[in-house]
């Protein structure tokens, strides 16, 4: 066979969601090389029917088992799911995620779904990309429904925001005062909260101060107001109105033409991610650190200013690009 | 008088330490457009005499009040100390910080002491560039010492070790179990500690502690080992050895050849933030905007690959560099 048709049948597998090739192609595209960017070039007229799903929140606020349990309920309902859980190299936090894997082999089991990993590896903004490009994987392979799961620590849950049609952030009692210290972003990316693990003393009250919270937040009349759910995922109360609440949203971005606008301001920030990356990659592959370090001398002993050196490397640029 | 004569008595004026024109020149480096690269372009050959200190750690922990009696004893050596003082917007530590800055107002009536405050405007790479050109300011100048202070929360710390030829973690011993918190970048960056607030119950055990995760940073034995000092910052305790601390690290640095490859280093990085920052810039122009916003139709619609749409921008922008 041409290497034209082996690609033709590989993405032919992918579309009829043969479990092995999704499997192989989120490797590919977590490679990051030519070959993933020509494998997302041609699945991309695929894609668009999934609904995605970001849930994030503190560590320990429970994000895999209402994954978990909202997997099963859509499984249920006969959807099949796609689970995206990127795992922070904190060593802080790699313990108790490992578990958390562990715990999903009871829906990993199910046909309908597939969940895969990925790790965070430092630098976030790849990672976004990453995520973005696995998702657009499950997508092309039909899955209904893509969760993508986070723990909510620097950049990475607007990165999830920046990948998601509906965000959710899930917070527990004890967050209580962690809420008062989140950064503002937090509350401007939720779609909705889930307060979590409710049978805790303090809930009520700390369901009280999210809403005190919130209530600042302005909207008008058309648009969206982030509710907060109670939950105690574990013995699955809750769970059903958190698949409601998702059902709700997803029906106000189609009805209030929300849903291209906010695919099209994701797809923009996106290319915006592609290009700069790009660029980056050809101003600082071999030749250009070359150039780059051939100038330090003249920075350290002849004074010169790095502004001027920029001038010189951004010169010498334009002919290479 | 031309336009270049005026600006050469404002650069002679700057180099002579005339007090309105170096704030001048930071408020013109703040501004970030022509006029300021320009500047920064014409000083650069007369910087690199300054030794910069960057002081970082968790708020509260007594940062400004260490910058203030370090500047007073480097006064009673007749040294000149340019101080630079990031605070973040945060409404959460705004408050404490405006405090700082009024204490400082004691050591702001000497004519040796210079200080700026510089907000840091969400923009965390913009503040690093923007700090690292007004100690230029300073540099060109003629101040001896350039201390650097700011929060040490999220990218703020990695930015200000990438400023500085000396820089100090200051901690207290409550931030014992923030200690463990603490990303591995903070023990990094720290060329020694200062735990203030000595006089405090758990100094010592707190002490302990972070000795105790020092001794796993591997050394061989030319390498700087990263002390930890004591100090009760408020009545003047542990200053002298603070001192002494810096001058024993700058020593080391000019002695190993170390400044120059360090500095060389930060050149480096500075370069490529630049070159990154101008191209952006440019690709993300007013044209260059209305290109982007004119491709999401093809995504969204005729579900054209972002991929493709980067490489068409890529294209485009090839002719306009």
């Amino acid at each position: 066979m041409e290497k034209t048709e082996i690609e033709n049948v590989f993405i032919e597998k992918l579309l009829q969601n043969d479990k092995r090739t999704v499997g192989r192609a989120i490797s590919i595209v977590e490679s990051v090389d030519e070959k993933s960017e020509n494998l997302l070039k041609k699945i991309y007229r695929h894609i668009g029917k999934a609904h995605r799903i970001g849930i994030t929140g503190p560590p320990g606020a429970g994000k895999s088992t209402i994954t978990n349990q909202l997997t099963k309920l859509f499984r249920n309902q006969n959807k099949t799911v796609g689970i995206i859980a990127v795992d922070p190299t904190s060593p802080f936090t790699g313990g108790a995620l490992l578990g958390d894997r562990i715990r999903m082999n009871e829906i990993g089991q199910d046909p309908g779904v597939f969940i895969r990993s990925m790790a965070a590896r430092g630098s976030l903004g790849g990672l976004s990309k990453k995520t973005i490009d696995a998702a657009d994987i499950f997508d092309s392979a039909g899955y209904d429904y893509i969760i993508l799961e986070t723990v909510g620590v620097g950049q990475s849950e607007l990165d999830i925001a920046q990948a998601s049609d509906t965000t959710i952030v899930v917070l527990v009692p004890e967050s209580g005062d962690s809420v008062q210290a989140m950064k503002a972003g937090l509350m401007e990316i939720a779609d909705f909260f889930i307060m979590n693990k409710f049978d805790r003393p303090g809930s009520e009250q700390a369901l009280s101060a999210l809403k005190s919270v919130l209530i600042m937040r302005h909207h008008d009349e058309h648009s969206w107001v982030a509710n907060i759910l109670s939950a105690v995922a574990t013995n699955d109360t809750g769970i059903l109105e958190i698949a409601n609440e998702i059902e709700k949203h997803k029906n106000y971005l189609i009805k209030e033409n929300c849903l291209i606008k906010r695919r099209s301001q994701q797809a923009k920030m996106r290319i915006k991610e592609i290009v700069e990356d790009k660029i980056k990659n050809k101003l600082w592959n071999e030749n250009g650190n070359n150039y780059l370090n051939s100038t330090l001398e003249s920075v350290t002993i002849n004074s010169l200013s790095p502004y001027r050196i920029a001038d010189q490397i951004i010169e010498n640029f334009k002919n290479q690009l």
